[in-house]
């Protein structure tokens, strides 16, 4: 259970909602797979063309789906009307990232009124097994009375 | 010019041949746009699909080719039978990455037996101005005795 | 209880041996209050002259505490004869280092026959409550056949 | 020459007050070398006490002066009602940092309302040559009204 009260009721539908609008989401095929408060998981199936040149998700791939879970875990503890910006982060790439799945798990590790810290785990599964293959420590920032998305009527 | 010699006076043949095994270059729409000893740069033009959900590159994929292009910055000097592994980098995302084109300009800092430390500086072009909105910070494995491609004959 | 096997049955000694010759540990006050097979804890009571302009220990000095605790961490799985160097850290300052006392928690996250990957957290001691205020990611190299000190006899 | 234009003329005053009060620059021996808009420069002496157990600068202690070198460049381009404080820095080590002296000289890499980034280079001297021993890649958070120091009076 997450330790975090969200300030918007509808946190999970409004990270849905964004999610969706990521168009590189949909290039990579990665699909939003959990949603809590200060929680947010991403995964990831095995496509060649995600991959370097040994045939493993290419950093940057990993760094995709890794960085998003850890904005929209920031996101889901944001008032409504707040959008959100990564400033930086920061990666280990700890084993090759080879499996049938990638799964990156992003936790609010301090909540701020003007800046989040995260990390984010992102799992390799192979044949039933779930192996860490990276680390990302990452800021993230708040943006007040910017929502996300145009409000439509 | 480089002030780096090359250990393997094909080195840019080499990186040509891997970047193209990176099948998420072609992906995206990534093409490799210089290769000098120690200093590679990767282009990559716009396009909705590689956004995230304000319209701006995404950070991912602004990792993914800043990646590569510091990856191979180290490349360009290591012997000719050696890999290449990302152990680490940090990226700060210094400006909204928005434009036709991102360029990151990967350059080694400090070659290395074992270890190489590049930055890549990645710019935004738009209405014909470059602007910086990206540093990455970032550390190299060198594989030595394990050639980036398998020999065919 | 930790999941490491050191390689070296005396491990805890040789921590401590090597801190006891780490110079700056005496100079700003340090303690090592806790050696286990992966983790490392090391205590930093408050002092003014360890402090930034604000009052609150030094980034750079939190910084020390949690580099030395994450690399013991990693020295304590390396074998008898190796040393340990620490390759590069990224460090995030979650709350002003206030309070009695700091406390640095380092543990290893992924070990490796080159190189280790460790995650140190920072407890600002205050009043009797213990806050996160820092967090540091980092890789360590393990320098085989080069001892940490020279054999006396 | 640099290329900011700082909001306060008197910056260089405000730094060296600023540095006077940090107690950690007292005790380990670093001195301001040099304040110009957005470039600060830190030198450091060796003493014995500032290493670690090979006898090199303790990394934490490079970190110190870094993160100050960098603190102050961002801190000479902000309002004089303003204080400085380091969300994150990220540190690559790129060689053993021996000698007689440390500079580390810091730089804005890109300055902003509420974050400025910069980058931080740390030379090592040693018989009259300057080795580039670390590179800092740094996020600095401006606080604006609430002065570095009270007004006395």
């Amino acid at each position: 259970m997450s330790a975090f009260l969200p300030k918007d009721p509808d946190f999970a539908a409004r990270v849905r909602v964004s999610f969706a609008r990521q168009g590189v989401m949909a290039l990579i095929g990665a699909r939003l797979s959990r949603v809590e408060p200060g929680l947010v998981e991403i995964e990831l199936p095995y496509r060649a063309d995600l991959c370097q040149q040994h045939g493993f998700f290419h950093a940057g791939i990993t760094s995709t789906i890794a960085d998003s879970a850890g904005g929209y875990a920031a996101f889901s503890l944001f008032p409504a009307d707040a959008s959100v910006l990564t400033t930086e982060f920061k990666i280990n790439l700890l084993a090759p990232a080879e499996g049938e799945l990638l799964r990156a798990v992003g936790r609010v590790v301090k909540p701020g009124r003007t800046l989040t810290v995260c990390e984010v785990e992102v799992l390799a599964l192979k044949a039933g097994a779930a192996r860490p293959c990276a680390k990302l420590l990452q800021t993230l920032m708040c943006l007040e009375g910017r929502p996300d998305m145009p409000l439509t009527g």
